[in-house]
């Protein structure tokens, strides 16, 4: 309990005002100090709910998930997140809904907000859309809340989109942070974002860029290494290089085609397969057009591709050269684990059992990064709220 | 918060007492003073949350919905209205449950309703099927209540049927009462309500009917026209007929063939497109066949139909026919926008473009009705249920 | 409220301080106090409801639920025992989630779980395979809880597998011990459950079995009747001939292939079709190789083997031969009933109407069963909580 008051402390001191009422699209449109308020609270929720505490917000309230790829884990965060806060996720199921009959955004965003808290979207399947489909929706509530059609607004939060995945990565460095002891112990730690070799097809973009964008502000040597032809969108690499110069020093970013140059005394490794670049932007051209010769034709060049790659595998051999040996390994799971999810994968067998207690507790910071930035957006004083809760202490299991 | 315990204290003088423990199925079931009291209801829940007044009614509790057509809106309505009152929403998909193997209605209804409190229908595709399926619905549980199955007897809702679409007219009703200031303002108002064409098919009757079987009660004067062939169900027009002559000097109802009569003067229209109620029984019938070449055979010949009668398009020539030019357009959502969302819909584009935050506002007393609807059908004395709630003042947002 | 305190006694003189934190996925795991709790319990909370007192444990968690075959009474069941205790249902669809890309059992037992109570699994299509993947997902969280991955271990609740179907004959037990006015008041009574003819294919075993695996430790006469080749798994014939010895005087346990003589003098029948074990074993197999050529060649086997047994049907001649003629029919619905949901089916019509009420009744339990199962699992003195939760009588309507 102590522990908790602390971080409300921090938490007070840190300049978190202007997320009031703004929704989390790409972790580079927020301060650091937002995005340390984001860490913060996240950690005060985890330990307030270990300490049954509720950290509920609303008596009533949705919580609208759309999904347009397939999803376990962010599902079930958001789910998670919302339920913590005291709201009931509502699914906007495109399938059973009145989109698939030609409804524009605007007019769905509106009509589904009318009792709506939050709306969390993952729409990471084409580039040029997901993003742009999210400040839609965005823009769509703003003015149905101007118009006082909407007597909330309902934030928006990105569960992955095209360019950033910031509940993952937002996760991913809160895991960092604890592991490591303090988010200033990050300074100069060197991480290696790289690519893996994969037997399956289409990978999003969306895991390196948010990683690469959002760990250069935290003061890291951040070394993306990919084969030739799977670069990531230039905006993102070059921002990426900004961040990197900006965020003092031991900071750095560097690209390579090498995996081992990447590794090299590496304090982290986080490889993984994505799709190239170029090839999404081709299949979103295809899709668009519903060329489905193309688009098979598409995958089998991408696969073909991919194999020539094989070798990009963190291997024990490759795990040696990081800093002590001991560099920690991460991952967004699912992985393809080497000779047990697949023939040959992004990692072996042995790397990942000995990281997978690490992996699981990464993956369990997420569902209380989410309910964070929620929090954020809709308390104007989150630290008073928090200590007013704490004070009061609710039970969480009665 | 004056204008909540004024609103309450109006609802107290109206007869709603037999409205507990009630179905709510056909508006015209209803007495005036049940339909105010809806209107009333809705518009304290409204200002409840509006004022950040929990009006939660339950601790536990499901809301049981069952779609047999695809929905957004009433989808969230009904999600939200539910939400609001403390019920968690559990979806009913025939493709996942056993009803797929054959179970009877009367079983099902009171498998899902041991712990229902609502049971939310929507069942609109084939004419004489919908009405019909909730009225069994609704006798089920009140056997399974009578004999001690059901420890409570869940409300029945019409998400809308075959006949009538009472949440939303009764919606559509709020909105024009609190747009032209009272329920008394609504009296001698000309109301348009007209067939307009679609390039789609068969969309259902129940909001034409459920719209005249509904304004011909506050004394309005409803006109309804459609080309020749595209008549609704006989019994709904001779019960607005019916309506219009007991509702009192300024009610009125006629049935034309002409668009521009329908729009002369009027002060509000409600443009539409529906199928022909003929076509819908002559599709109910080929579907109890599984005639699959017939149904494609109709669907041809309807759409064909349609598209002789292109002229049926709410213009701005025709806007500017109507009182002052300035008639309100209502639409129940989504439409189909001429150049927007098909090359020739039912409604120009710059005349949707210039009503479509009061649309939005339309839609949105929706989840209010809805929650209203159940609140007096659950509550033996909402008036004094209602005040206990506003002086308790339990928040809705912590 | 006398009769609530009362049934709170009787629990708190049981030992069913183990099932704290245990699962529930085979009634024979079970000792007799510990299924006496269960009963009781859902009386408990039974009663609380129609005392209008929440059993609301928490304000924030989820419940899980996994349904790997279709399912309408269950999944509202589990539903509304979560919502009972304050939890949210959050459905993990596989068709939906990333479990259909390969993700291994361990791995996402732990991703759904970091905010959930309960896991509710149904998996009964294949012999050798339900109860298996259960054992998974429980030893799974049990590691995640051990190394701090998960805060909180959910609960893991069987709702069918291959082998048992626990929350359908502790339902079906409890409706008898009300039925018959108490527990000991079974003892010696005898039950008949046999196959039926049904003209539907591949019934699971789960509830036959399930059935004579509880009602033998119950110091009933089980009386296991079907034609040859329709054995079930011989390890759980061995289980209740070996519980029925152990159950005291009274307690016996039989298998024959004569419907007439399980019928004759039983107090209770239970006719119920079901799979041959080893077809199910084969199909299991088959599915393994993917072989739908050989699937549907054993279905239409197991069609015509059926039909061999047409004489197997529940008639009034045989109700006739009961006990008095007035034996308790059973079974877990949906029946195949002859003349109304098939030509020829488990049951004479007029046999099922005259029990329907009773059938409905004994439906009705599954909630509370379930509920009672969490309760247990959650509350480390249930009795003590159960009693605090009476006095403080929060209004589960308020």
């Amino acid at each position: 309990m102590e522990n908790i008051k602390e971080l409300i402390g921090e938490l007070s001191s840190l300049d978190t005002a202007s997320m009031y009422l703004e929704d989390f699209l790409l972790t580079w449109d927020k301060s650091l100090d937002q995005l340390k308020g984001v860490f913060i609270t996240a950690d005060i929720l985890r330990a307030m709910r270990r300490n049954n505490i509720s950290s509920r917000l609303y008596n009533s309230g949705l919580g609208v998930s759309l999904f347009r790829d397939k999803s376990t884990r962010t599902r079930f965060s958001f789910a998670g997140a919302c339920n913590l806060l005291g709201l009931q996720v509502q699914d906007l199921d495109e399938g059973k809904s009145q989109i698939s009959h030609g409804e524009i955004v605007r007019e769905t965003a509106n009509m589904i907000s009318f009792m709506a808290e939050v709306i969390g979207i993952r729409d990471d399947m084409y580039i040029g859309k997901g993003h742009t489909y999210m400040v839609e929706v965005a823009r769509a509530v703003s003015q149905g809340n101007a118009e006082v059609v909407l007597e909330e607004r309902p934030t928006v939060v990105n569960l992955q989109c095209d360019i950033d995945h910031p509940t993952q990565s937002m996760a991913d460095a809160l895991h960092l942070i604890n592991y490591f002891g303090g988010i200033d112990k990050l300074k100069g730690k060197k991480i290696a974002m790289t690519w893996a070799y994969s037997p399956s097809y289409g990978k999003p973009l969306s895991v390196p860029q948010g990683v690469i964008g959002l760990m250069t502000r935290l003061g890291m040597e951040v070394a993306l290494a990919h084969p030739p032809g799977y670069e990531v969108m230039p905006e993102v690499e070059e921002l990426a290089r900004k961040n990197a110069r900006e965020s003092g020093p031991g900071g750095l970013f560097s690209r390579s085609e090498s995996l081992a140059a990447a590794f090299k005394d590496a304090d982290i490794v986080y490889p993984k397969s994505w799709a190239p670049f170029a090839a999404m932007e081709e299949r979103t051209e295809l899709y668009g057009r519903g060329d489905s010769e193309g688009i098979a034709a598409l995958e089998e060049k991408l696969l073909a591709q991919n194999a020539q790659h094989q070798d990009w595998e963190c291997t024990e051999e490759l795990m040696k050269t990081t800093a002590g040996g001991k560099a920690l390994y991460m991952h967004c799971l699912p992985a393809d684990i080497s000779g047990v999810s697949c023939k040959k994968g992004e990692v072996a067998a042995t790397v990942f059992d000995r990281y997978r207690r690490e992996l699981y507790i990464e993956a369990g910071y997420k569902p209380y990064i989410i309910a964070a930035m929620i929090y954020l957006s809709k308390v104007k004083n989150p630290a008073a709220k928090l200590s007013e809760q704490v004070e009061k202490s609710l039970k969480r299991k009665l």
